[in-house]
């Protein structure tokens, strides 16, 4: 008999609503750069990142708890807010002791969806924190759903790639009957040498280098454990968890 | 200037609603049935086949047009349908100047919630006409949308490799700017020489062959041209397109 947990991926924010999300792990996925942009103010000493999903609310909150308010859309910061969705941005010497209120055009948005299907313990991922991820799902004993952001609902390949690297290191522990973990995991592992090379192909890449000149975030994201945290939601916020 | 129409995939049909389908070809994908059937019940003959949403209309259409009602719910021939949604079971004997109403649970709803989001040109494609297909997209110089059907909306290979296939052959007549259609064609092109053996880690495959043993559809979905023939919708219809 088969006793592992289940994993599944869902390749974007409107499937996610096809998986039991109850009592599962769910990881929120958005590689550039919302979920990497958490990682690394955690990393750098915030003491949370609160992510809501309008930049209305973002500046009104930031206003109440005298915090920074931050975010994007369509892959600029947004009218009022006072960073953008640069991880590059979050140095210790901004962040540290502080609070971040962000707001992104799929990440945050993605975790709210999935408080709104029942999600009751989630966690983001991006590769900047991959070892702390799968220590986690490995340890938690659930099923699991690696759920990626996309672009407007639209498939992307980073997001899948970043599940992709999850499954390759954790398989063994789970059950899974999946075709997306299955495309996921062998696009990782046929490209794990060369992501960067092969980013330069996807259409958020285009949208980040050629219009805005994000070389830099791309490399960030893209990068093992540079921000090795575990982002927790509880009671509104990402924290770092230490086990 | 780029002049060159766009080629689009959709990877489950709960992302179709992200495509202008309007004035553009779509492509409907169900290798693991639907499509399959539709291009061999064509090929051996049938006069039209006509797909609907529901197994109750399947019934009452075929009783109004004294033709045959077919089809399957989860797999399996439903309750008061006279043929299953297996490519094999469509011989000339059997079809010939015959008329098909066909339900399925994921090849003809897409074809109906394609309809509902706004198009006017669709075909259907499978690996058994995939030369129709790609001959098709190329004449008619317009936008292009590979509709997978997937499994009720969950994301699957076989559709998502067809995709791929039909990317590979035309790519250099389109402007591909999407994830989906990357992931698709490189997952292709690195099975294109042993999709049988691959099709065999797909849940559709263990669906279909573990619990009904339906090895020799999964043969005759996955060979190329064995049913070459265009089955354009119009009219309510499905029939042979001849140019």
């Amino acid at each position: 008999m088969d006793t592992k947990p289940s994993l599944f991926t869902s390749l974007s924010p409107a499937l996610i609503n096809l998986y039991d999300l109850r009592n599962a792990v769910v990881v929120i996925i958005d590689v550039f750069r919302a979920t990497s942009t958490i990682a690394a103010a955690l990393q750098n000493g915030a003491k949370a990142v609160i992510p809501v999903d309008s930049v209305h609310l973002a500046i009104e909150m930031s206003k109440k708890l005298h915090c920074i308010a931050a975010g994007e859309r369509d892959g600029v910061m947004a009218e009022g807010l006072q960073h953008g969705n640069s991880p590059l941005e979050y140095t210790s010497e901004l962040i540290k002791n502080k609070t971040l209120v962000l707001t992104t055009t799929n990440g945050t948005r993605l975790l709210h969806l999935a408080l709104d299907n029942g999600a009751d313990n989630i966690i983001t991922g991006t590769f900047c924190n991959i070892s702390s991820v799968c220590d986690y799902v490995v340890k938690e004993q659930k099923n699991v759903i690696l759920a990626c952001a996309g672009w407007k609902d639209k498939f992307n390949l980073e997001d899948t790639l970043f599940a992709g690297a999850v499954i390759n290191r954790v398989k063994e522990h789970f059950t899974i009957h999946c075709d997306s973990s299955l495309a996921a995991e062998y696009l990782y592992s046929q490209h794990k040498s060369n992501l960067l090379s092969f980013a330069k192909n996807f259409t958020h890449f285009h949208r980040l280098v050629s219009r805005f000149g994000y070389v830099e975030d791309i490399e960030y994201c893209l990068t093992e454990d540079n921000a090795n945290i575990l982002p927790l939601y509880m009671d509104g916020k990402l924290m770092a968890y230490t086990g």
